[in-house]
């Protein structure tokens, strides 16, 4: 890998996993070591892909929100965030670290909402530009922790996801851990429950592997 | 064609080519017949798709809406529109009529944005849950003309399609053109030039052709 190519790594894995934190801390690491480094989140990224977020993640009126609506509007913001901040960070040969992106999509609106995976696959495929992640951390951790975590933390109310019953979490688990599977030579798999500077170090790791 | 099964009308073309004011015409004319209508519009049609549209025709940010990006936005739109409204009200026997659906996707982010066809024919069908119009009547018009008719009626403000230069508008009508002689069974074109109720004449019986 050419470094003017840039290089784009996504964090994956359910609520409560510890993705921001993990995002921050690997942000921390490269920009030390002189890499320039754009930091960027799913669904949303850029102004108008945060206006899609929005209607999204926090739409709350009477009206069901079905999941094709929700998954093309994922898909939307996708490909905003993709042409308009990731793309061309990637050309100007920086490393680019998102917080969720395609996979997502195939965990929560797949895997857990039962949209086929042929679809969602075409979409990511034109949202993103046909780009994949060149590596993916995913956290992976039972959702009964990651929700004990959110809990704990957050004084607010719960978005649309977050509000979701147990059930639903476990298969976005699953869905990661399936995903992984199928792709272990883009995807990294790390146990969630570990200590937060521990699972830093083997990110770190798998990153300078990848990287230098 | 049972009339329990409901029959979908679709009124396309450019802008100020007349299509509300024969929507409203349509409706009263069935109405009075003992028809049950269901008027509604694209974008839009729902309380999360009048968000969405909202969205895609008003952003006013500093950003620019990528042509994928509104045509994802259009189909998440129309996803929503169709399930939560369209296909329940056909399934009741209703008569929908609907001021723009996938044609103008089509001509729009197809003919005049240069999104490639088959990928709007794919987004098209999976929105729309593969439930094609029974109907569609088309209101042909110069843009020049429909430009001349929009700005004297209008005091406020244009949306980003209305702001679009004249050549985007004439690649529109082309387009549905196009898509008019590719499906004449199912579209009817009309002269959006002649007078108001000689449009609507033709507009009736050409349904009531369908109808009864």
């Amino acid at each position: 890998m050419s470094k003017t190519e840039g290089f784009f790594i996504t964090f994956e894995g359910p609520e409560g996993a510890g993705k921001s934190s993990q995002v921050a801390m690997l942000t921390e690491y490269l920009s030390g070591l002189g890499r320039e480094c754009v930091l960027t989140r799913e669904p949303g990224g850029t102004e108008v892909a945060e206006v899609i977020r929005q209607v999204v993640k926090s739409y709350s009126g009477t009206e069901a929100v079905h999941p094709e609506t929700e998954l093309l509007l994922m898909e939307a913001a996708r490909a905003q965030h993709m042409r308009e901040k990731i793309l061309p960070a990637l050309k100007e040969g920086k490393i680019v670290i998102c917080d969720r992106f395609a996979d997502s999509t195939s965990a929560y609106q797949g895997g857990a909402r039962n949209m086929p995976q042929q679809v969602i696959d075409y979409l990511n495929d034109y949202a993103s530009a046909g780009r994949k992640p060149d590596l993916t951390i995913l956290l992976d951790l039972p959702p009964e922790v990651g929700f004990r975590r959110i809990s704990s933390r957050k004084s607010e109310g719960f978005d649309r996801f977050e509000n979701e019953k147990l059930e639903f979490h476990r298969k976005v688990r699953e869905a990661f851990r399936q995903i992984a599977s199928r792709e272990p030579e883009r995807i990294c798999m790390i146990d969630g429950t570990l200590d937060k500077t521990i699972i830093a170090e083997k990110i770190r790791k798998v990153v300078d592997v990848a990287l230098f």
